[in-house]
């Protein structure tokens, strides 16, 4: 194969929302609509049909020999975080959209249509809700419930899509809702470091682990830095270093589990070189895909939480901010995957997924597949997220002989 | 005494800048102005002559028998932290005031003039800096050096110097620096739970320990919350914890020696949820008066910085931002204020300050005392700062005694 299409599709995506700081092709703004636009161009360009449902989630059919089979459809989304890298997500396209040129190019017809889906929206970055895109295709979002929800520069999000050219009141069309799928698969770097320290190319993702999330406020007394003897304070971020360091040490014992835990920001008040401080706030992000294991972690964290406000005299509340279950992947997928990989003598290991993807939502609806190629460092989030065109190449590879199975076969 | 006067210096001082958070009176603004304003009036009406220096301390001095002797000076200050108390400084000019008014009503005469000194921005919560009029006053104070520094709203000391009608290029007249001072008295408010703790009146201060602070800098790796094993992570702000509670039990070892450590603030990032920290930054105030448990203790925190520093694979590197040497104060002011006490029959104890005040630069230049009276639940720096009437009554008494001691002998 060329190597011409895959990185001139990554370089005219990435075009779009460069700065020096990193990739900006946030949610619901111009920067996404042209991404999508682009990708609407290449389609056709390719021939297929178009398509785009009331919340912005673009679809691109390629017909299959009969229309009225289920579709195996492929995917990704093209918004980025804030200063975000040139992989997530845009890899999971190119590598779809290469599959399409590929099939093209060897004039494959397929019995199944195949589908590409663009999703929209799947950062949080912007409104703190992910996957919009998926979630809406999948039947799960209440637009209504969360349309008032703002961005940090107030815009709401119904602001937001009216901006790009969504009317709320017509998002009631999600194309994908009452038509049932053959499958979805998705390619997407690992964003961790697993596969690059295992040498290994291929990642089957065997299961998500959608994050529980508390944030734990500690409040101690604040008192004068200079005046207070030792013995007689009640420092409310002593309270929260103990904390932070105890979940830790309680997401380590669950490690062969595939449990793990943070302790993403802490917030002191009054914040101050001369004041004990009164209150601490912390934000504690626990995932993985054994529910039994999450909830021990929680469970243990209740408790030591107990200890340090008795031992300390501080008060401490738990306040739970979400609590997703953990999804499983298709067994008859991972296998597949798995002879796929097997036969192209292509290295790959089964793995979970610590960061949820558009594939979790897609997973309630159909036989899905998420496929995971190396990141540099685990490095993502960040302008220096790197992939090597030779991975994305693999990951074409396994997506394109996963589909041609499944677009082939009827069953 | 009647306690109608201090209650009315009070409750008319404090009328200025009250809000809702708390007194807001902060270094040269508006109602710093005002209250000095209001300070001048009160002390022409007790007939007190009124000199004020280019930075802005203000001098009201009430005549002695012989003008050529050197002023017993006695005061503090009237400005407030962000949302402060009532009694910060404000005790110490009602008690000032209160003494003089006294003198007058018995028509005492002394040898030496007397002085009340109104130091203007002791508090460091606008430019980070503290008792800029009494350094100023003791010749301390570069402010060619310093205004330029700013304020969180982004003006500089230089234009809130202007603002209040001061010129950064004249001040040049430190009134006090070349001329002798016979000595100088302070009453002030504990701002720790000591003298309440011990059902004590009066604090005499010994020696006022002044902080030695540090910025720590804690770098590790960001890394997807999700995706990243806990064995592979190089999680900044789990090493500033385990720093800060190494800090705390450090300065407890040094109780005996007085000796207190703090860390007062804690800046996480990128401070999201789903991202292991990357940097965290402390801040480290340790105070005390004997200077080698101080030292020991910096030593110590350098030590395990290292040890945390190897052990978590982070880097960390430690700025000191001041370090100032404990103040000790006159040994012949601490005994006469001790047989004050003693004839009075007020229950008192000696003890040291945690906290810096302008006596500590006073004592550079003539012997100083320091007396505290109780602070309410030690609490400081909060609109809920408070001592009762008859605290403040019993400073004034003491004050009074010491005043004409001094001012009416001649040495």
């Amino acid at each position: 194969m060329s190597t011409k299409y895959i990185n001139e599709f990554l370089d005219t995506f990435n075009e779009i929302g460069l700065t020096e700081k990193g990739m900006n092709r946030i949610a619901f703004t111009e920067n996404e609509s042209k991404a999508k636009s682009l990708f609407k161009k290449i389609c056709k360009n390719e021939g297929l049909s178009i398509e785009e449902d009331d919340i912005g989630n673009v679809i691109a059919r390629r017909e299959g020999e009969d229309p009225s089979l289920s579709p195996v459809t492929t995917g990704s989304h093209l918004d980025t975080v804030i200063n975000g890298g040139k992989y997530d997500g845009t890899a999971g396209i190119v590598s779809a959209l290469e599959v399409i040129r590929r099939l093209n190019a060897k004039k494959i017809k397929t019995k199944h249509p195949i589908e590409i889906i663009c999703f929209t929206a799947e950062e949080s970055s912007r409104f703190g809700i992910s996957t919009i895109g998926s979630k809406f295709m999948t039947g799960k979002l209440n637009i209504e419930q969360i349309k008032n929800v703002k961005d940090s520069s107030g815009t709401t999000l119904k602001g937001a899509l009216e901006n790009v050219g969504k009317k709320v009141i017509k998002i009631e069309k999600s194309l994908k809702q009452n038509k049932p799928l053959k499958s979805f698969f998705e390619v997407h770097i690992e964003q961790g470091p697993l596969l690059e320290n295992n040498k290994k190319n291929i990642g089957i993702v065997t299961g998500i682990a959608s994050p529980t999330r508390y944030e734990i406020s500690i409040k101690g007394k604040a008192s004068h830095s200079g005046t207070t003897p030792m013995h007689l304070r009640n420092d409310a971020f002593l309270g929260a270093a103990e904390l932070s360091l105890a979940i830790d040490e309680i997401a380590k014992k669950e490690a062969d589990k595939g449990t793990v835990a943070t302790v993403g920001n802490c917030v002191v008040s009054p914040g101050a070189m001369n004041v004990v401080p009164e209150t601490s706030k912390i934000q504690v992000d626990i995932r993985g895909i054994n529910s039994s294991s999450k909830l021990k972690v929680s469970a243990e964290i209740q408790e030591v939480s107990k200890q340090i406000k008795s031992s300390r005299n501080l008060e401490i509340s738990i306040y739970q901010l979400m609590e997703d279950k953990p999804v499983e992947l298709d067994q008859n997928i991972i296998e597949s995957i798995e002879e796929t990989c097997n036969i192209l003598d292509v290295p790959f290991q089964k793995m979970i997924s610590g960061a949820g993807h558009d594939a979790m939502h897609m997973a309630d609806i159909c036989p899905t597949g998420l496929i995971f190629i190396p990141c540099k460092d685990g490095l993502s989030h960040h302008k220096e997220e790197f992939t090597s065109f030779n991975s994305i190449k693999i990951g074409c590879d396994v997506l394109e002989n996963e589909i041609i199975k499944e677009a082939i076969s009827i069953k």
